[in-house]
């Protein structure tokens, strides 16, 4: 953890002002769809068959502190990035090397280009794709220059489901209003850098994720263009069933159906084969939905917002297989399509933050921009027999220049990553044919804070870490070099903001909540 | 009960319809803030000592069915009904012989006259009066003419804490929202009168309480002119604590912040000594609010808007009436004044509905208004010595024409109501001298009608009875012979359902819920 890098934040409350911010929050949340169905450790099923309760979904009580630069630099940035995953997944020559490899490791990874193999022999019949994607980052401090600028650094960039658009744009929202209610303790008139007075109109971010990404989803509908059937068109969600967080996912319905009158409507997952067909007589393959309560209606299916499918649980045999391949080979605008989902994998950001990677130059073009999205990339590199794997060698096996980095297994599941000075040890443990099923990720170093979260009607304050999401919305025309790009466009942003990690004790880790970013100079 | 005189009605689900509407109802309903603090019969405090946990408001499945005429006619005249009410609160004379006569069998109403009386003789200093107001009223179809047109009667008037505003213009958008995607069965095409094609957008009844009770604050706290001393002005919700139907009035507290830019504060009914007092050095006595969380900051209230203390339970010993006595003396305008309380009551209905009553035409001087709000009255008797009272003998007395009636004790508190037949045996079983207690109403015979009710997420279907709720909003000013009106508006509608009660069995009886209208010709 580096040293903190902000003033003491956030105030402190006397009793009565604490219960206040309770109750408004509480208060707030539920009159605004700021929740979640509780969990079962908090209510049981059997208390509530018909799952009609739900409470505040964690948030914490005050916005955290984010730097103002990073902040900036992360949203301007979102277009280049949307730009990349759509050249990445638009190129299906230079992913097959990638996901081939990997497939030899991951049956998961595997069983997905196996679909995408079986639908490209068919032929795809559509040419438009959707990201609504999420890149997420933590402020680094550099450990060995403190005074440097604090810059963000990308943890992972997600292409598929994209979650917490519907939540985070409304955690904002009560940010404000607890700001404007005088929630929280008022400025001071000496105003020298004390904490109370960081919070104001200016350092409180706007967001527009709920708008956005319906926008995204709208303009993908639009652009499939006439029905090719005679049936209504539609966009569906393809979900879990149960899903707690459906309070996250509806927003983004209901702006769909009301704002922009497109018929919307959940799928699980698990029902695609019920649910869905395949118009046959069409040499396009529209898909066609059939609601279970209304048998009646048929509808054409425009967009397949996926927001379930990125897990091997949703796949508990191959029926669900058998689903995702109906979708793929459909000509519903995917998103995202298989070739966009593998662009997500863990791989694929390994392979472009691999120092000396020359693998970012071929999908953006402008050097400057191509510069600008690199200095977001912390160093990763696979040990293997390349030459980034044998630099990665030098550094894993040296207790000393190890202590920046850490160890991660290829496969995705984490839970089992090796930090700095064990890392030497632990690699000397295995047999030397095993190493390149590892990664070597230099260390995002986010300075100390302190907050407090509301999660299940209690408040634990400590040690927290902010994790910046900055969504982006991307439709795009395959292109024999290039995608054609018909949207891009920067979404709104999610602060995810968890117990740290550590030895230093905090809130409990995995504690997870919404968040939004209290922008600061430093 | 009346025979119906609607259609059928709401129409048959299938089980996949019904899954899909309830699954509707329960993430609209939270994602949208139409919810209540779940009852402790359904979650047990201990289970959530915080109180974090809510559910979706208890609402109908389907809108209920109301007769276009009548809603039109209920909203016509709640202009006449705002100056009725603030005519009768104007005029103390005429209240002061009813009310002292209530006084000396209810001490409730004697010890709010108590307190006006106390305020008079030290002299108001606000001349401003807020009433925001619900007529509440049955469909009545004519037993014994069962092709005469129905007609809208009134059950009562609410002068003080108003509710269900919040909620009722929530479920109005519910019942469209499920309309307009699909969740009733679709309108078949032969459409000559069946139940399913009665819903329709021109049948479903657009409301804006929130927005009218709030700028009915707003107007009155823009009324009460600049602050008088030297602090900000803010408004007060008194309310219950604690209060399950937060999220009635939330609404109109965000409102109020957030569009009108009015500090606006809940003070629970039995903390007004605790945190509001009397700033003495004025003559005006304006009322100072010091928020609990926020003990530096002093407020001025314009407006105490009364969400509790209408009840004999907000006033368990001597300090609360000291507190509502600190409220009536002091400059802020009430919402509503002791007056306009008393003018609420049960007995100035009575007064007013009486057969042959001169009173009406006391208060609204055009004849053809008056006329029309006589039309809204069902008659109602006072048992005594006077001309109206030997007529109500007369029927109370004889079992056939007692069949249309209801006698009722004339204290609030409701209950022990005595039904049709059963009134002449039991004004025999009490002596004489006790029946001026008694007041004699004819009976309002809604006509017959089906919907179902989810509730703690159990669903109920059978008979139901819908009342609707008029509100209205108006700010007057008191004068010599009458008030100035300086905003008079009607201000959305409530319709209430409950399980009928009724020997025919169906909904369980006092399982009420908020509800919309269907408007239909009939």
């Amino acid at each position: 953890m580096a040293a903190s890098i902000y003033p003491k934040y956030p105030p402190d409350l006397t009793k009565a002002q604490f219960d206040h911010l309770i109750t408004s929050i509480k208060d707030y949340s539920i009159a605004h769809g700021l929740a979640v169905r509780p969990q079962p450790s908090f209510v049981p099923p059997e208390s509530d068959p018909a799952g009609v309760l739900a409470t505040t979904a964690p948030v914490t009580l005050f916005p955290s502190l984010f730097p103002r630069a990073c902040f900036d630099e992360a949203k301007a940035i979102q277009k280049a990035y949307n730009e990349l995953y759509a050249s990445i997944a638009n190129d299906e020559e230079w992913l097959k090397d990638i996901v081939e490899e990997l497939a030899e490791v991951d049956d998961f990874i595997a069983k997905l280009w196996k679909v995408h193999l079986a639908v490209k022999e068919e032929g795809y019949t559509q040419d438009l794709s959707l990201g609504l994607f999420r890149s997420d980052y933590l402020v680094h401090v550099e450990p060995s220059n403190p005074s440097a600028k604090p810059e963000v650094k990308q943890v992972e960039f997600n292409t598929i489901a994209s979650s917490f658009g519907g939540l985070s744009e409304k955690v904002g929202d009560l940010h404000r209003y607890l700001y404007n209610t005088s929630c929280y303790p008022p400025t001071p008139s000496s105003s020298s850098g004390t904490a109370s007075n960081l919070i104001n109109t200016s350092s409180l971010t706007p967001n527009h994720t709920i708008s956005s990404l319906s926008s995204g989803l709208a303009a993908a509908h639009d652009h499939y263009g006439p029905s090719k059937t005679s049936n209504q068109k539609c966009i569906i969600f393809l979900v879990q069933d149960p899903e707690r967080n459906v309070f996250d996912q509806r927003p983004l319905e209901y702006t769909l159906q009301v704002t922009h009158s497109i018929p919307t409507f959940r799928v699980p997952f698990s029902s695609i084969l019920l649910n869905t067909s395949i118009d046959n007589t069409h040499s396009s393959r529209p898909l066609l939905y059939t609601p279970p309560h209304s048998p009646e209606s048929v509808y054409e299916v425009s967009v397949v917002y996926f927001r379930a499918g990125y897990a091997l649980s949703d796949y508990p045999d191959e029926t669900a297989w058998t689903a995702r391949h109906q979708v793929e080979r459909s000509c519903a605008i995917k998103c995202p399509t298989i070739l966009t989902h593998l662009a997500g994998s863990k791989k694929i950001q390994q392979v472009l933050a691999t120092p000396s990677s020359p693998h970012l130059s071929r999908f953006l073009k402008d050097p400057a921009v191509a510069d600008r999205v690199h200095q977001t990339f912390t160093n990763i590199y696979p040990i293997d027999d390349t030459n980034a794997g044998r630099e990665a060698r030098a550094i894993a096996t040296d207790e000393g220049k190890s202590n920046g980095y850490v160890l991660k297994p290829q496969r995705e599941g984490g839970g089992n990553n090796i930090y700095r000075a064990a890392i030497p040890k632990f690699l000397k443990s295995l047999p030397e044919s095993h190493w390149k099923g590892y990664i070597l990720m230099e260390l995002i170093e986010p300075p100390a804070q302190e907050n407090a979260i509301l999660r299940n009607g209690e408040v634990q304050r400590g040690q927290i870490i902010g994790e910046l999401g900055i969504y982006g919305a991307c439709l795009w025309r395959k292109g024999e070099n290039s995608p054609t790009l018909l949207e891009n466009e920067e979404a709104g942003q999610l602060l995810r903001t968890k117990g740290r990690e550590s030895e230093e004790g905090g809130v409990a880790a995995g504690f997870g909540s919404v968040d939004s970013c209290l922008l600061i100079d430093v």
